[in-house]
């Protein structure tokens, strides 16, 4: 028994010699992947972004391999304390089983808390679910001290106009309008596409997760000190579908650019959020590009500065701000 | 309606668009994602393969990433048409979650297949379970035709002695001596860590999974032509862990040795492994060295030059073979 308690041990102590490579201070906003689901891409990441506090880390969307970019970036897993959810689209939140697998693998310390939309606790049921048989076997040598996987992770439900409290700093939630249900059906009622401002003790980032042009998206940016922006283009997208389907007919076609549209925010509609917003610094993240591998980025950037007259990044994976 | 069935189409459509990069014939085996887990590494992916085959591609474990690493080697994941689990280490299945909820964005063609040691169908569930919410938000539009997350995946639980027939290939499986459970306790009873054998009309593959030294795996990898084998740097890992513990008794140590040299293949037993199944070729995987981020791996594949006489290439993510 001692020498299992001791690999327990160890799991957690090697996991906590990875070395952060983390340069600035705290309260920095990594793109851990910049890429919008749910087409994966060569060069970029499905969603994932990392907020790096001095006390620890939250994940803000968790896209598929977020586990390996917290590595790429230098963040040790066990630093890891919560996760964000914007909304229940799996290229925002297909990363999350590796989490909570590796997580209960090195044993890490402490409870993980996933805030997110309504449908979070029965994701989160699901995956722990998932995870039992694995958890009974463990590392298949008898006599073994597991965790449980459900005593590993909580969850937060919020909805729109949320405040919550977490640690040293104020997370406020809005409802954007990358769901279009229609008021007051079921639908709508069960669930909500969120973005999220973090408050921290020295600066202000707004993250819009998925949405279309959204006045309460606006408000909830107000004066920040970063926004953390969506981008289509929806040109490319509407092209490539073009050339996929050569005989899709010019209406669907109209259909489909109003739909992703109303749901997505332009290269324009970026320009102005920020603008309006009167937020300080923009970074766009989620190129929903319809392109397999890298793109040149430099007309977005371009076309966003003809509106809005901050300083413009368009986001590379493991980029920080 | 139309318009959501459009989309859809188009959804689908533009991930057939993703141009294979594959300059090879078909049987190839494409390693991933090469570091032993659960610590994530900076350069190297969490475990997962594939199998690329003419009429489709199958994953042979599925770590977390193993959406983006199939993106980052250009095969679409359209193509993909089972997994294959070696045992339930969430470093060998984290990565599942991800690919079931992209393709129900993408609305996947056919029933993706599961082949798993018992506790697969399980997790599979588990996963499902998870997937309802965002399912039921689907793209958010209303009136939306949402395929069924249940629909889209089937399980095939496997044990030691499986000889099935896929396609045009049979895969044979044989429990390894990654668990060791005392024969005949329940955990015995209902658990395997499997190696498996892919018999492809050209060629043979036997992909160890994660084992220490195990006459079954021998039997099963005789006279492979590919023989793709996990490797552990016991003493890099020991050292590790010496290095954060510096409190921990030498018999601990010496314990943990023992137990991670039983379930694991140091460079000599690989050499020996290979050299006694008189495979002609050797892939080394799953690298498990307790680094954080690049290594050199040349001393490996000398030491298991010492035993083994045919040619040995120590993987590097995206690798082909």
């Amino acid at each position: 028994m001692a020498k299992l308690r001791n690999l327990s041990i160890a799991c957690l102590a090697m996991g906590s010699m990875v070395v952060s490579a983390l340069a600035e201070g705290p309260g920095e906003f990594v793109t851990l992947g910049t890429q919008g689901g749910p087409l994966a891409n060569a060069t970029r990441s499905q969603p994932a972004n990392a907020l790096v506090l001095e006390d620890g880390v939250y994940l803000v969307d968790v896209g598929d391999g977020a586990a390996g970019r917290l590595a790429a970036a230098g963040i040790p897993l066990q630093r890891l304390k919560g996760v964000f959810i914007s909304h229940l689209h799996f290229d925002h939140t297909g990363g999350l089983a590796a989490i909570l697998g590796l997580r209960f693998q090195l044993n890490a310390p402490g409870v993980l808390t996933v805030y997110g939309p309504p449908g979070t606790e029965e994701m989160v049921a699901g995956l722990v679910a998932s995870m039992q048989p694995g958890a009974e076997a463990g590392y298949g040598v008898p006599g073994e001290q597991k965790p449980d996987p459900a005593a590993m992770v909580s969850v937060v439900e919020i909805r729109d106009g949320a405040k919550i409290e977490v640690e040293d700093f104020t997370v406020t939630a809005a409802e954007n309008s990358h769901y279009s249900f229609p008021k007051g059906t079921e639908l709508d009622q069960r669930f909500d596409s969120l973005s999220f401002r973090f408050d921290l003790p020295e600066r202000s980032i707004v993250y819009t997760g998925d949405t279309g042009p959204s006045e309460n998206v606006e408000k909830l940016a107000k004066g920040a000190d970063l926004l953390v922006s969506e981008m289509i283009d929806l040109e490319q997208t509407i092209g490539a579908v073009k050339r996929a389907n050569p005989n899709l007919p010019e209406k669907a076609l109209t259909d489909m650019a109003r739909h992703l549209s109303e749901h997505h925010l332009t290269p324009y509609d970026v320009g102005q959020l920020a603008h309006r917003a009167h937020v300080k610094n923009l970074v766009v993240t989620h190129l929903a590009t319809g392109a397999a591998g890298a793109i040149d980025t430099a007309p977005y950037a371009a076309e966003i500065g003809t509106v809005f007259k901050g300083r413009v990044t368009i986001a590379e994976d493991l980029d920080r701000f």
